[in-house]
């Protein structure tokens, strides 16, 4: 539902991205049956593709040519598709998005070598571009992300990290993908340096309030709304920022303690979860998505006008309003 | 025993490989504590640097540098060290080398992010490289490699697949990064495009050969020399060259079928070894990993003759005597 909505804002680019979408299927197709059905599997799971979108909208800042945005658009989603699959694994995660994941219909070891695979094919794309400086920039975005991972292993299961380290572990996990995003869409439209860096700043204030967001729902959104039980991440041991907050309560941090890393069984979950949205942490969670949001619109209004600043700024403003 | 012997062949490319050995250390640090160990780990598990030997040897029939050599070397071990922790989840291996894997010090979790990381930063170093067809060779040899993995993973258990499933297998595998690390070495270096070519070639055949005795012994070498249980590829699943000819027999073939996916007992384990051993199955496997092994002799007489060309020669007939 929320996904469609989203959408509706950047329904001028359908063609286009239906070219990357076209462009992503024939990049993950392979002679191998099994890794051919699990690939397509990850792809048809969808996604908002929000990665192409912002190096379209970047791209139209300057001198803008569809085939050389999908040059950056379709490396950038593969390494966001391998990223989420080994995710998957690590978080134990049978669905996603409403479907079962790779692991879950597969196993693990499907799961894993299907984002070796389309990590591999991301660099088969990576080659063809010519200027080392996108090289660099991308090669450098898919060490971060996985850098992201590794750090989001480590602090599994802590209650006791810092705001900080959740504000690290997802300017590495999220922001950096969608700020590379606008800085490479920017860069290779041939932008001057300092909108495309004004681009990459907008695409890491964004991809922070996102990401926020995206933890708030975990608590906020119906199970169906969410196509996996609400307070999932929490269960697979993801400290996320409403969990932090939350924490403040010593009757909450309490209960959290106890439950944190255990088997729950469902009605657990759902008192954790209806915890953790009857506390005021949700609201300060909020607060904090929107200084970033805040920010993201702050770079957007020194970038030259036009639909495309108008289009970010509509896509901006929708994170901000997600129904929580 | 074998692995210092071997090393003795190439020991005029001691300060050299030093070099490499020093960048590889470099390369797979980072801030995290937790991959820090874990690539430590797998790096200090060592292993023969077979990929930097034949980059090096490969080099000196063009014009030398050690510092354009590294280059290539170290991302081409990089994708082999994180293409072994990936095998390793796979196969569900506890020892490597007489030392624990990854996986098994760790989890699988580590294991795969380890693998991605390493991945990852072999393609950071691969995005120094300028020259376009030097990218191009890198990152399909990494294609190649994981869709090698795949097929692995399809053929597992397969007792009927043919013996041209096993050697499209091992290409992949193992022979594709020795025959691109000769042609990387050469190209580097500047040789002409039919020196590389042969190289590349000779690279090919003496990795099919090198992959073919690795399958041997598996079978010969007692638990100690493998560092880990003789017969460990059947048990895995993997089915091996000399499985495929030891089948022929009706009566082993029947054996097999019954053991094949199954839990042994280590008792079980030793009677398949042994049937395997005393069947006609080694030799022939031999008599085909001679063949391979004359024809990178035969690449070999055709290129200019010195140093390299002599410790190459040594090497493959290193590999044409290792004990059974």
């Amino acid at each position: 539902m929320e996904k469609v909505k989203l959408k509706l804002l950047y329904s001028e680019l359908r063609p286009e991205l239906d070219k990357i979408e076209k462009e992503l299927e024939v990049a993950v197709g392979s002679n191998s049956l099994l890794l051919n059905e699990a690939s397509l599997h990850l792809l048809q799971a969808g996604g908002k593709r929000i990665r192409p979108v912002f190096v379209l909208l970047a791209g139209k800042f300057g001198d803008y040519n569809v085939d050389v945005m999908k040059q950056v658009a379709v490396p950038l989603e593969l390494i966001h598709m391998a990223s989420l699959v080994h995710d998957d694994v690590i978080d134990d995660s049978e669905m996603r998005r409403g479907q079962t994941t790779v692991k879950a219909q597969w196993n693990n070891s499907v799961a894993m070598y299907t984002g070796d695979f389309i990590l591999a094919r991301a660099l088969e794309y990576i080659t063809v571009i010519e200027d080392p400086k996108i090289h660099d920039i991308l090669s450098k975005t898919m060490i971060e992300v996985c850098r992201g991972e590794i750090i989001q292993i480590e602090d599994k299961y802590k209650l006791d990290q810092t705001v900080r380290d959740y504000l690290r572990r997802i300017k590495r996990k999220t922001a950096l993908l969608i700020s590379s995003s606008c800085e490479l869409g920017a860069t290779v439209s041939g932008t001057d340096a300092e909108t495309a860096a004004r681009l990459r700043r907008f695409g890491y204030f964004i991809g922070m309030s996102f990401q926020i967001t995206d933890d708030i729902l975990d608590f906020t959104s119906s199970d169906e709304e969410l196509g996996k039980p609400a307070g999932s991440d929490f269960i697979q041991g993801n400290i996320t920022l409403p969990v932090l907050f939350a924490r403040k309560d010593p009757l909450i941090y309490g209960r959290l303690k106890e439950a944190v890393g255990k088997d729950m069984t469902d009605s657990e979950r759902k008192e954790i979860v209806e915890l953790i949205r009857t506390s005021p942490a949700l609201e300060e969670a909020k607060s904090l998505s929107d200084q970033y949001l805040n920010k993201a619109l702050k770079e957007l209004m020194l970038l030259p006008k036009g639909n495309a600043n108008k289009t970010m700024r509509n896509i901006a403003l929708f994170i901000g309003k997600r129904k929580f």
